[in-house]
């Protein structure tokens, strides 16, 4: 058993910020942030945003426990500051769009309103959160893409990046996977758990026959024998067979097969033969080793007979990325609207409080999204972000609001979906993205505008910090 | 507060395996698994071995909670195993290498003995563990041969996999960091937390030169500030020297700025000419965005006068492997040698209880490692794994055996170093390994031979496989 306590979870300055806004009166100050990424991960043209109700669980039990607060004083903090700690509970709003929702960069996917002290605080932990379910759920949607309809099963904890492996199990249903071999996160998030067997249990028994055999004895309606333990075609499938019909004689079946390395679609097309020879046309084949949404595609597009592929390392790790580049940054503070500089323009931030809302077509196809103030009424123009020429006349389309409010002085307003639904959201919405924008090789860029106001209130503020 | 419970952190198919076991009479039947890995990480030429004390910590308090048990009776798991597992404790022995050793491919790094049920229950929690931290360890080791003994920082958590960064920040102050910003890790591990302040804080304000004053203020002892907000040369640094010149008018000493974005060469070269310029040689220069050993090796190589380099997301994600490929195979079961075929050569495994001896030169480099079996007396020679004509002769060289006893029937018996000490051993023992298989570019392979009587061992159970 481990347990880790959030209040400790987080970088040492938002702490050393924190004191400082609290000697300084500022800890209550009403403040703004936003979080949002720049780049599309894996070259693709989309986000699928995950991580929405672990963040919220973590933020509504938000506190700091007498050992996190006597580790603070050891590191030298105020002993008024901790006291202050001591009675610390999350009060923020929390604005987000839905989790499984399709987001792109730029747009400020959840927002985050409350004192200066909370909300600077919580930083590094709605990062940590958000940018990892959402980079697997990305790298889920793909793989299911690439997949069709057939089974997809995660099997990533061994090669996850610790205990991340609980939120990538989670992560990966959200992206579009039936099952996990996760049992922890299985539990934990009412998630559908799978499994086979190891090589190491064939290789315990005296030879392969009986492995399958003394398998097939314990487990008669949930068997799938591993085949690459010897030789695939020359002992792993005879030997299957050999049992599956065993197994038919007292009234039970084998449910599949699994390939765990050689060449996948000559394997499998040659299993599929001695399957369907041996009158067993309907045991699946599972297959894995290093899948990713390449190699699923290129084994459908080869023909392989694949039923089910396990996916593990390059889906639990969002490889070969491995993180999300979203930012936490402050867009308002005592009202007025903040925004950071750069030299380089695309990293100007956007000042006030935002909203996103989404164009669609008569078929409910996505058209484009416009960042507006919150505040403002439906904006009929949305203009390139940095190329003033560039703008598009909403009128003809529907438009809805992805940004809704979650969370109230602290609680939980929005009913968590299950992780089904909110697949289930997900697929709904990435099925209305246009096939342009999913592909996998240049995918077309998705439009995201902002409001008139909003450049120009961005504009002014860079020119009066400039001019100071 | 997040618990979790490490008897369902596993894949499903250990306890499907785990109940054929023990309905076969086999949960106790004496079994032998190794842990290693077959490919360095990062195109490199070695690994530092971590995660050895948090796994042994798991292993030493591992149970199976009621919870645990009715979620697995809900899977359909059958009562009079359930009723087994509540009374299961790990029971095993470990043998391992020390934590930070340096360690090639191949390598039985820990070798698990114990009942069949046991040492097959945790492979997933043993892969998920020492894959991760010895992958962060490798990767940090590698940014510190790039920094000399330039000061670095850790700053990952944000960016890292989930909960996975909790072991990441450990991970790296085993590989040669100084200190993390990591508030969680940094207690748990007794490591030194670090941390400087966000642009947030410096937006906060009505104007910079205020932020760092106020700052100053109520952080005198402990002042770093960034100054990329609204221009570094033109803004950030001219106000960082004013204020630092007011904090030495009242006797205290600013430590440092901070650039993080930007060319970093050119500007650290203005800085410190600024800094210099106003009689503020001390004043240390912090760099961060997106560093790893390639960036850190081309500033020190530029003349970048960086004193401390601060380290995020390719750290704590291991990028841009993202994981280790370690995994853990039979090697015995009820005495008898056990091992996995495979059509590629390099991927049959090595049968038998194993250790590992590294030869030493006279002034202690090391020579070349040789795996034989345990019981072996040391060996005169060492045979190429696949290439039986080539051969090393081992009588000139001192030997060290490798793998040591840390837990006999479950309990801890060599007491687990701290943080500190373990990177102290593995930078001692990266000082004796030869510099060609640390450099970045096509490393020297480091030599990894075996004992004639485990080639022998292996070959005739090859031989005997094939045959059935």
């Amino acid at each position: 058993m481990i347990s880790l306590s959030f209040g400790l979870y987080t970088d040492l300055y938002e702490l050393t910020m924190g004191q400082t806004y609290f000697e300084m009166g500022l800890a209550d100050a009403p403040a703004c942030f936003d979080y949002f990424f720049r780049t599309n991960p894996f070259a693709g043209g989309y986000v699928v945003f995950a991580g929405l109700a672990d963040l919220l669980e973590i933020l509504s039990e938000l506190r700091f426990n007498q050992e996190d607060l006597e580790y603070l004083e050891s590191l030298g903090f105020d002993g008024r500051f901790l006291a202050w700690l001591e009675n610390f509970r999350f009060q923020g709003d929390v604005y987000s769009v839905r989790e499984g929702e399709v987001v792109f960069p730029l747009e400020p996917i959840v927002r985050l309103e409350g004192g200066l002290f909370e909300t600077q605080f919580i930083e590094t932990l709605v990062l940590n959160i958000l940018n990892f379910e959402s980079l697997v759920a990305t790298k889920a949607s793909r793989i299911r893409l690439a997949a069709g309809d057939r089974l997809l099963s995660e099997f990533g904890l061994r090669r996850a990046q610790g205990f991340g492996g609980v939120l990538a199990s989670r992560a990966a249903i959200i992206g579009g996977f039936d099952s996990t071999s996760n049992v922890c996160a299985a539990r934990r998030y009412n998630l559908k758990p799978a499994g086979t067997m190891a090589h190491s249990f064939v290789e315990s028994q005296p030879d392969e026959n009986t492995a399958f055999r003394k398998y097939a004895e314990n487990n008669p309606a949930n068997c799938i024998f591993l085949v690459d333990t010897y030789d695939t075609l020359r002992s792993g499938l005879p030997n299957a067979i050999a049992v599956a019909k065993e197994m038919a004689a007292k009234g039970n079946r084998l449910l599949g097969i699994r390939l765990d390395s050689g060449d996948l679609a000559y394997l499998s097309k040659k299993a599929r033969q001695m399957l369907n020879e041996a009158g067993l046309p309907e045991v699946k084949i599972v297959a894995s080793n290093l899948l990713d949404e390449y190699l699923v595609k290129s084994l459908i597009e080869q023909g392989a007979p694949i039923d089910i592929f396990g996916v593990g390392t390059r889906l639990a790790t969002g490889a070969p990325d491995g993180s999300l580049d979203g930012i936490y940054k402050l867009s308002a503070v005592e009202g007025k609207p903040k925004l950071k500089l750069s030299e380089t323009r695309a990293k100007v931030t956007l000042p006030g409080r935002k909203t996103i809302h989404r164009c669609l077509a008569e078929d409910g196809r996505f058209e484009g999204d416009v960042i507006s103030l919150a505040d403002e009424t439906p904006v009929p123009l949305m203009v390139h972000p940095y190329e003033a020429e560039k703008s598009l006349l909403l009128t003809p389309f529907l438009r809805e609001e992805l940004l809704i409010r979650v969370m109230e002085k602290g609680t939980i307003i929005h009913k968590t979906a299950d992780v089904a639904e909110i697949a289930g959201y997900a697929r709904e919405r990435l099925s209305r993205l246009p096939a342009e924008c999913k592909r996998f090789e240049n995918p077309h860029l998705y439009k995201v505008g902002l409001s008139e106001k909003l450049i120009r209130l961005r504009d002014e503020l860079v020119r009066n910090l400039r001019q100071e």
